[in-house]
């Protein structure tokens, strides 16, 4: 039960934390970080965790090209790609990093001079209204995006509120110009992704609608107010599409021509302007996931007036107040950079899903009140579980809980009975394999971060773990692994499966309740079950019991894995390792085949199918940019060598990650690539969620100070620290020595000083 | 200003009537009248007023033939042909008597045997569910529904509360039973028309989801919940669309066996059950514009249980209550037939469009609640502002000030600021011409039956009036009459605008606003603008102000007219018949001019190109079927002859209207062609609504009571009343002889006696 007090008390905690900053943090973030190859970040304006993503799209291609998917579109998830050249404009939804997409909704784009209404060509973007752009002109910031459009000469400026994308367009002298409002335009856009578009022009300064679309997302809803700081003079639209089949007694009105009922499939819209040299025009745009009504509530509660800079202004303060909370100084402005350009990539997903009225589009498609709770969407929890929510658990708490309370709430509306999987926008899209919800929710009880009923909680656990009709659930629970013949991926699965289990039955365990801690322990040791003795490896095994051949143990489309091969995911028993490294042959073989995970030379075939990693991603056969690993440099803690985890972790740091376009090794993921880093440069890492233990690594940073929401602080020194002293000689946790190589998470949430002693020897 | 006292009397009205009502009307109604040919009529279960019309629907046709609208459909408008000899299930909304279509929502099929998830076909309805039905099985009575489906031997019965379909399947030996819902259904089933579908399988008894589309209304959703008095077994669908383009993850699932989450384009689900000899499978589908669990509220709300007689009853007692507020005294049965069939007919549309919890979803697509009245929809006013809305100023005051509260709604939630045309679900379809909710908001003014703000509808008429984009208005409004060269239809609407200017200006001058009654005065006029004193007809202009040629008065397909032809259309200034009389030549021409209207002999190639009207629907170039004519009869007071009015009318009801199937010589029109009957036959009509004035005709009743809603009484009386005693002789009204040829609203409302004494002699 939480008090009145203690919710006012979180709700200055911003403030507070504020109040206590006094560098500014977000100089050091780069947003371009990421937009080069396959980070798939954007560069735009959103603030922490904000329901608005407000960011230029540069993509060009086509989803299909004669009928058939063109893998080429896969860069574009964020919508930009930092090579491109052109910009067709402005849309106010994307997500952070992730390996698959959908969004790009409501694309705003400004145009001077003769009106156009098709988008053009990145080879010719002055035949349309997409423009050419240098990156010269270009400035990314925390909460900030601006550019310089060249084709018409404009200056575009970008900010934002949690729900709100503000524009600001500078146009040229000629007193011609217009505002696209493209309800067309959409990231992954299939061939009839759009489902319906509606807009109404309420006046000549307000427009409202939505657009839906089958997506990712299956049947995904968005509704939009926009407001202009000037009236426009004229407008009109082009439905692009056969599918407004009836027009009958429409044909009474010009529908061309300043008609304020526009609904179709594909539908362009443009408003008309007269303005004078350098004059500017604004717009904000609120989004809803319930209904035009709550949007324009949404605009008129987060952005009552005109000014553009007090936006910004306050956008970039919610972003210092964020980022202080983690206050470090590094050996190099490098490392800072990357250490604030990570953090800001862990605060963005997953986001606020909820109106300021509290109300929200459930997964039944029905919209609800969110009683007590922050709504959020948004869960690549296959990536996320690993490291970014147990960041949450420490620097975001009260968030993570209302992440859980949404889960939660996903779960009572879910006709499957399962809580999320990847969901997104009152949708799942069943993204990736296992039930990873019950690692975020058991590290949260596991780590005292719970004011939602646990119980109940576990009792969603325990469903979602028990439907036999998900993704050969029903074999791995009769026969205790996934059968490869029945359901693909099925080493993958069945050791995830394993993993999860070992989550819910610590979770029960705490609770007291027993029965199904023995059910769910006796199911977190099914990954013995694809291990083969004879090669050493995690293996899939087919109906008959037998593994299957051939098996090469190196090949990433090898059957039975997915994003990872046998190499990788036989080191994924997060929850047993010291079990695992016996049943591998003990310290020295395990120690040795971590060895030659990262000196092992691939050949570059090997890559030719992994869409979502490149090169740079990857260090021998160890692969970053996919997260099955993310816990496996930790490994050697467990064989007795350190040393290794540290000067490991070390060399990822400083490998896969730089600041720059071109930063990011592979998807950031929805923060977690970003999450990884921040607890490795602080020296500790969350190899098992739904423990309270962190593996001690080694930090890269000098200091950092965590700015807990209890008040409390913990600082961690690194004394001696540089490029060469990757070493831990000792690890003093308020002025006590360690003997071991963990810390909880109670010591760090009680506040204190963790010093670690670096050296340049092992 | 209404007191809460006077609102719970409201509220108690239909039991107080109810309570006075001994006869049972409803065995006089059968809706099965105006099934055949043009009625568009439907034969199934609904209360009065009905959100749900549960309906059976025998349509077999596409709407388009090689990529050509199929003109065939059009006797499709709801979803019934008595000729037809199979069914192909039961769809849950529907118009009564349009001449246009949309709905046929959710539609539901029992099937016996090996599952047919194919609709089958016409000639062979045993290769799909679609079944044979004989039409001596058949029963059709106010609330109720019953027919034996040949093909599997399935007994189908349904009845209905406001937002209730209530189905009751008796199925035969043998225990494979199946409950089809296919969501692909529907009226007028344009391609594409389906925008999307989606299902939910909440548990093993209970479905919800939603269906959305784009036809008459442009965007339309109906949400539904749904109910089974057994569980099913298991359940399956398909998605006969491409349209659902994404699946990536979704393949985890078994999506085609108990997969609780359908959504696509085009959905057919089917449910299992294991039923024995004669066991009665019952379904309740709630209906809602807001929400599945809106629907779910509703259906609870309304049928708690499963007590499908006891439901049956409740509405067999509704309609029995609102029928009895009529209570006449006929000479021959079919007239008593005709009479409440016809009453019957006037309570179905417009339609309750408000959940139990009061909220409605408004034309701007956002959800709205109605505080303080209850929502309608269905408002096809170009037919009802005649006879429908003025009869419920009679007998449903109550009801009529909730619609024009409705309409004030659908106003307040306008972009074009218009006041509804043809409006219904969320949406105008403009079909139509004219603006004549003006006629029905000054109707009620001019009749003391307004309990909205009359001078924000006052406004709201006036900025509707003044709509330059709407259809030739500018053009009217700056020239005086709509140029045939400039916007189509011309000589109607002007005489239309005209028209409803006119109510605006009574409206005006009864809350003394006099600005506005001199300028809508002087707009009035406007009819004088495309008379033709040169051929004695109103015939239509041209920009330069020249009468366009050719010009053939008979013409149906003239250019300058809709549904009507010079000669019907030359007849139509309601609001100032003496001036139109005066101005067409006199008394004398003009009577002859009616003369000729009624025994003009016109070729069968005139009718070629009418599709909502047949032969029947005829009398000479007087056109009963079409609205424009309606008042015409009536026309002949002013010429003083009302002998001829007396037999032109009594002629009309004869010929026009009858008992059975091929009952109505044209669309219903949504009660319109039936409130010409009740106002005819009991000897009155409204020849210009916003006068509160009633031409007085000729009777066909013996006696009528109407139970007023203040609690008076009026009663009429017909004297020495036969088929052949069609004259009045005299009228006296309380006991004193009328010198005038028309009675009040007042001296209706008032309560008392108006008796005719009928003669053989003119």
């Amino acid at each position: 039960m939480i008090t009145r007090l203690q919710l006012i008390i979180l709700a200055l905690l911003p403030t507070l934390v504020q109040a206590q900053t006094t560098e500014n943090y977000t100089q050091y973030v780069q947003p371009l970080t990421g937009t080069q190859r396959m980070g798939h970040t954007y560069p735009g304006a959103t603030v922490p965790f904000g329901a608005v993503q407000l960011s230029p799209e540069t993509d060009t291609l086509p989803y299909e090209v004669n009928g058939k998917y063109n893998k080429d579109v896969y860069k574009y998830c964020a919508g930009y790609q930092y090579e491109d050249k052109t910009i067709v404009g402005f849309t106010h939804t994307h997500f952070s990093g992730t390996g698959h997409s959908d969004l790009g909704d409501i694309l705003i784009m400004p145009e001077a001079g003769k009106l156009q209404l098709n988008p053009g060509t990145a080879d010719h973007p002055e035949n349309g209204y997409r423009s050419a752009f240098l990156h010269t002109t270009e400035k990314a910031e925390p909460g900030y995006y601006k550019v310089q459009l060249t084709d018409d000469n404009i200056t575009a400026e970008l900010t934002a509120t949690t729900r709100v994308g503000f524009h600001r367009y500078t146009f040229p002298a000629g007193n011609e110009a217009h505002i696209i409002l493209d309800m067309m335009y959409g990231i992954y856009n299939y061939p009839d992704k759009n489902v319906w578009t509606f807009l109404r022009v309420v006046n000549d300064t307000l427009v409202t609608g939505y657009r839906q679309t089958n997506g990712w997302a299956r049947t995904r809803t968005v509704y939009f107010a926009m407001t202009f700081s000037k009236p426009f003079t004229s407008y009109g639209y082009e439905n692009n599409s056969k599918k407004e089949v009836y027009r009958g007694f429409w044909r009474k009105f010009d529908q061309l021509h300043n008609f304020p009922e526009m609904a179709g499939q594909q539908i362009r819209a443009y408003f008309n302007f007269s303005t004078s040299a350098n004059e500017q025009v604004k717009i904000k745009v609120a989004l809803s996931p319930v209904s035009q009504e709550n949007a324009l509530q949404n605009l008129r509660t987060e952005t009552p007036g005109w000014d553009f800079d007090a936006v910004k202004k306050q956008a970039q303060d919610q972003w210092n107040a964020e980022l202080g909370k983690m206050q470090v100084i590094t050996t190099s402005l490098a490392e800072k950079q990357n250490f604030y350009t990570a953090l800001y990539h862990t605060f963005i997903n997953p986001t606020v899903y909820m109106d300021v009225n509290n109300s929200y589009r459930g997964l039944d498609q029905d919209n609800h009140t969110a009683a007590g709770f922050t709504n959020y969407t948004t869960f690549s929890l296959w990536d996320t579980y690993r490291a970014l929510h147990p960041l949450f658990n420490i620097i975001q708490p009260h968030r993570n809980r209302d992440m859980i309370r949404s889960m939660l709430a996903h779960y009572d509306q879910s006709v499957q009975h399962m809580l999320p999987v990847w969901s997104h926008y009152a949708n799942d899209n069943w993204c990736m394999i296992g039930y990873h919800s019950v690692s975020v929710i058991a590290d949260a009880v596991i780590k005292d971060n719970a004011d939602f009923d646990a119980n109940k909680a576990l009792d969603a656990c325990i469903t979602t773990a028990t439907h036999r009709g998900y993704d050969g659930l029903g074999y791995y629970m009769d026969m205790g692994y996934v059968p490869e013949d029945k359901n693909g991926a099925s080493v993958s699965k069945t050791l995830e499966y394993a993993y999860d289990d070992w989550c819910i039955a610590q979770m029960a365990k705490k609770l007291g309740r027993m029965d199904v801690y023995t059910t769910f322990s006796k199911r977190a040791e099914n990954y013995r079950n694809v291990y083969d003795a004879v090669t050493g490896y995690m293996r899939p095994r087919l109906n008959d019991g037998s593994f299957r051949k051939p098996f090469d143990v190196l090949n990433t489309d090898e059957p039975g894995y997915i994003e990872g091969n046998a190499w990788n995911y036989s080191l994924y028993v997060p929850h047993a390792p010291d079990t695992m490294i016996a049943m591998m042959g003990g310290k020295q073989r395990f120690a040795a085949h971590l060895d030659s995970l990262f000196t092992i030379q691939l050949p570059d075939s090997f890559f030719a199918h992994t869409e979502d990693i490149t090169r740079d991603g990857i260090i021998g056969n160890y692969v970053h940019g996919n997260e099955p690993s993310h816990h496996v440099a930790y490994l050697y803690n467990y064989t007795g060598k350190p040393w290794k985890t540290q000067e490991r972790v070390r060399m990822i740091l400083k490998k896969m990650y730089h600041p720059g376009p071109d930063g990011l090794g592979g998807n950031d993921d929805c923060g977690q690539m970003s999450a990884w880093y921040i607890f490795s440069s602080l020296g500790f890492y969350p190899v098992a969620p739904g423990s309270d233990q962190y593996e001690l690594g080694s930090p890269s940073v000098k200091t950092a100070t965590l700015q807990l929401e209890n008040g409390k602080t913990f600082t961690i020194e690194a004394k001696n620290q540089s490029d060469k002293n990757v070493y831990v000689q000792k690890a003093v946790l308020n002025g006590k020595t360690l003997d071991r190589l963990y810390i909880t998470h109670s010591e760090i949430m009680s506040g204190g000083t963790l010093v670690f002693y670096m050296s340049g020897k092992k």
